[in-house]
């Protein structure tokens, strides 16, 4: 927990973790908009803590990057 | 993948493991409901896989049941 992100608002943590994911796989926003049919100026809003994403959305960035969901979650891990 | 469920519906399938968390603790609907803030009869329709749940009650839910968010997103696990 101590050496986790000062910042425990579920948003911030997930708009972190799907930022990594995104870019693990050298994507732009652009892309994964592409890819998962999710608009970019949401998903921007999604990455910078904005947004209270929801389930099925959530689902669909996790297949556009072929991960499980459970992987958006692990908020803090390096990847 | 062939063991799960067949119906593939995130809703679906995250209401079947919310579920299975709060059996776990042998909460009832009404316990969960009070121990999250999340309504009890959005948590129904949440559990009937009838409602797509957003971030901050998934987070609410997790917290309650003293579970890291991640685990209500893995799906078909025993627990």
């Amino acid at each position: 927990m101590s050496t986790g992100p000062s910042n425990t608002d579920p948003r911030i943590l997930f708009g972190e973790r799907l930022i990594q994911l995104r870019k693990q796989r050298g994507w732009s926003q652009e892309r994964l908009s592409l890819e998962s049919g999710v608009a970019r100026s949401y998903l921007g809003g999604v990455e910078r803590g904005k947004r209270n994403i929801a389930l099925l959305n959530i689902c669909r960035l996790a297949e556009a990057l072929s991960v499980t969901p459970d992987e958006l979650f692990r908020f803090g891990e390096d990847i």
